[in-house]
């Protein structure tokens, strides 16, 4: 099984990552992996969690979910069923988790930053692409923080988002070792493995599954050395899309080879 | 008061209707008054409600929701609240009167179209925008439909879909009755109406609202003028979008005034 | 088709109201319209909803219900299923927006009163019954805090209370104007619409749909004028049950024709 | 501390049966226990719920629920708070197994019965009045599926409803053996105990709670005596209402003591 | 239908009370009645519930649930159903009442006690069991409590804990009155009773229910003998577990039998 | 940081699986790691959900809870609360998928197992405990259909359950990597890893995750290593508790090495 839209098997998808695509927020990314958009915006409110009060420091959560025909065949809202799917708590999480590896959270004082993800089109790898843009619209709230003296003293956007984080799929198709699967791919394979990194090449998270099969260590580790790549080349659009310099690829490239 | 946007008291913020705005479902339409962006998909199915299996007719339902950040300030999902408020609901079921108005259900054989309406950005207005937009996404629903015979016999586009509809806000701010509201008007309002008009000035619905204040009759007569006028120029935008002749001004116009 | 009680088309069924039905309320109010018979109850509490604390004003909001078997068939109750149905969450805020509007919330303090609407009986117009029953609840509880000295500095009952609302159902049934609906005319109705007005004749919602038809301008007026006739005779039957001296006749029909 | 109302510890409050009460209902009692107003409706419906079908045998269940305002203060409503609490949900099973002890099932054919009861006002013992008042609108629901020719072969009202049932609450209040308690005794009791019997002097349910207390055998005794003695007299009561020969008092006293 | 076990009429099944099967509750008591297995936990927490501030008295309360494949076939999670349902809930509030019998609430300041009951394994009479096991639960939570000082002043164990609490099923099996009903007798029983005893042989809690026939005096009488005998029997065995003097035999038979 | 157990850093907690813990499930296993306590039980039910039916295949699924005090502190019910978490929804479809991936679904017919696995104690690990212990439980299940002849055609319990899984926690601890964590070192773990493994040494699941740190390559494949000898350690455990000949451990070291 070739790919369906002829990518070499180390190719990422098209990606766009577009800033400031909705006037409210103060971060709002629609990001794009080939037919894959999602809407990431991040709004910052004051205080945090009861749990968390009188801490000095702040909360980064995310929600992430589906437009009911974001899919090719509707699925019944989550509002209307009354409550949370499984899978829909099992993505928030992993987004939200993902965010806060990069953040430092005392410097956001006892404040918030609420991260929605919402998927307006779906081919596969939603997830991911929804961490890939959500970083980006989190550096833009926490740069709007900055800019309001909402950050703690000495603190600076640098100091507060101590890292950048990206994320991307990979996984086993047709016996093969592939980067960022389509929605067609997804169902044809046999093992799917989602890698989040931060833009040093360290791993944040590394969750792979195979519901259709088993792997071995050597196709744990071609799928790793994939999603390394990816994330690395995610990473660089992410810093062209904030207007950050690039670091330099040769450099970047010895961390993530590591 | 003066608008915010310098614009006469009749007159429209600008109007887009995107068509094909996503690529999986039969009809898909982003439309946009001003600020206020709502995604209208249509998506066919099989079948009917239970309550309606037997009697040969189709159905046509709608839901309408707001993304959590679509507004200045961030609400909270119903989904994670566990139940639809009460907005969303009067919403919903105002589309959906809205579009059955419009269509001969037993065109349909025993199938359904979902109509959702999504609001990514508000700025007033959501619930008339969506019903406009939700129009043109039906049209599209239905003339796939026919592409696939499942129309039933002697039955077309035309026939099924026998009236067109459009939907405006009016009210009276400052005194002065206004066409198409944005949102810092809508919160300056004393009387707050929805007109929704078939392509020839019939009325389908007509909603006015007095909470901070109540209208007399010749208030009410200002407001519906405006909103006919209103609809009339919004019909001829659906009919432009679709790709239709546009019905011959003059004669609209007269159908309008009656 | 010919009214099934033989009324004329302008003629309101028999309307009772009778206070202090139930024991417990400051304020509770038996109002039937023929066969349709609502409790209200009106219950003053002290505080207010929290996003409303410290404002110094108090509020009024309405819960309307049905009894499972108050209809021809039983329904579920919302309790066992839940949740709250489309059309009680539209109709309770229906009630509370037309409750509002005769009251001044200052007068209030930051205390609260709740009116519950229960339909025991259903025959058409539950919610046009519950409006005009739930005035007088109100104007019992009012009556009652004012005894209490609840009320701010140099309120009374009428500067707190400074309008009345009443509130009938009117419709095109077999192509005619009628007023007051049914059941059996409210299912047979091609339009149906809800007039809430003020007792001097100023409306304070207007809603009217066309589910299974459209209406015209002319039509439309000719429902207007029968539920503006109707208000009128309702908010002399309100006055009686207070035991209020009634308005001159003649200047209120001026008031209400104008 | 002397009963409220000066009656003697074995007397029972002013009882009212009303039937007919509502126009819809199979069956309808209005029953009132004193100040506690219960409106009892019974609901035949076609079918069985899904784990009866195919047993050739009918269905009995029973809902109880407190308007808001019933009680001196308001309580929120159990379908805004989304769930049914604790105590209805005990109440409604008391009520549907008092009422299927008198029925045979087999008499229904696979029909159901709802018996629905609304407590309109309540001053203690509003779960007794009901299924006293429940009884009475079950009998006239089975007479009108007699006369509808639903009971299957050779069964009457008399063969169907072998048994009446009637109920009352009973207490230890002030070191006394008090029958039928208000709401200030019942708040004051140390024992509260609810006693359901048939026509005939047999238990069908007890149920003694000792919350701020305990109690002794003598002590249970006394109750057991009341409250039978009580039931004697409603089951005379609801014989009246149905408009059913009363049985002969020596020979039912008999009964009751043996 | 001799018992299915052998055992005579007024005999209980083998009964153990198994203290500290886990490790973190204050108190936590394994309890078995023949085949049914029950887990009682006993937890403290600092605080009382909102309603109770301020009283300077503690609470107790109690929740109760079965595994999913407690029972001959698996039963949905409440949790998955999204509601607690009726058996539930009528168990979980006999369990706390029959607690809080024994208990002076005073002793506890201002702290909570919760009390879980999760049947691990079911074959009849598990709220029984339930309540007997957690009565020795609370002791030890009770005894934690003393020893952390959080008592209040001059209370001990022996006066916070003034009477002690036990539970049997009793009922009516092919025309015989029986004690500690296995699953296979509950559901042939004619008449089922539970009987809540404090140690001295006072009634706490008498339920009684004839779903499936009816019951005399002579039944109850019969009835509440057998129940008070066993709850005698588990009064000692639940001194024996917690390790206090058993009472005078003779000396308690009179008490329970007087 | 040293271990609090005093174990080594590639040494397993004491892990004991005793079958047939409960009486009435198919399959029922309580496994222990150290404190960790869960009672996994396996329920074979005809039919398989809705989606599923007419495909001849079978299904299985799982459910994950905790017990309220199965934690050092008290966690409120999920049935109370009315919603599934997202740590349940997450833990609960891991086990699922762990167990589909050992088992040929064909072989079960249309024919459902539910793993239940119930957290009595909680010490860290419950959700690799509770895979490990209901492979042992679906062992007894199959096995018990395999006697009812329940298998389809030329399956048995062999081809059904083609093979066996086993899951264990890994993580990095004061910088150092180490196999099945308690509770006090999971809360000190900058990662945290769960591995789930064929008998074979093949990966079923991986997931790594560091919120409070990130992780390189080389801390990944210490971790992949401890995670699969451990796994080789449990696997040996479950053949042992289910009675079948030990896998020759050279060789299966050999595998688990490859």
């Amino acid at each position: 099984m070739a790919r369906p839209d002829e990518r070499k098997p180390d190719e990422l998808r098209p990606v766009r990552l577009i800033r400031e695509w909705s006037r409210h927020p103060e971060g709002s990314v629609l990001v794009e992996f080939g037919d894959t958009r999602v809407l990431c915006t991040a709004s910052v409110t004051e205080g945090v969690p009861r749990w968390r009060k009188g801490s000095g420091q702040g909360w980064v959560t995310a929600e992430y979910s589906m437009l009911p025909r974001a899919t090719t065949t509707r699925s019944e809202r989550e509002s209307v069923k009354g409550k949370i799917g499984g899978r829909t708590h099992e993505i928030s999480r992993l987004i939200g988790r993902g965010l806060r590896a990069c953040i430092e959270l005392r410097a956001l004082g006892e404040n918030s930053v609420v991260i929605d993800c919402d998927v307006l089109q779906a081919d596969g790898g939603t997830r991911t692409a929804a961490i890939t843009g959500a970083y980006v619209a989190l550096h833009d709230a926490v740069t709007w923080m900055a800019a309001k003296n909402m950050l703690t003293r000495k603190q600076t956007v640098q100091t507060a988002l101590h890292r950048s984080v990206a994320a991307v799929s990979v996984g086993i198709v047709a016996g093969e070792a592939r980067l960022d699967l389509c929605y067609e791919e997804d169902v044809a394979a046999q093992v799917d493995m989602n890698i989040v990194c931060t833009g040093i090449g360290d791993f944040v998270e590394v969750q792979g599954t195979g519901e259709d099969g088993v792997f071995d260590r050597a196709q744990l580790n071609a799928m790793l050395d994939l999603g390394l790549a990816g994330c690395e080349k995610l990473t660089t659009l992410q810093r062209e899309a904030l207007g950050l310099p690039t670091l330099d690829a040769a450099g970047l490239l010895a961390v993530f080879k590591k």
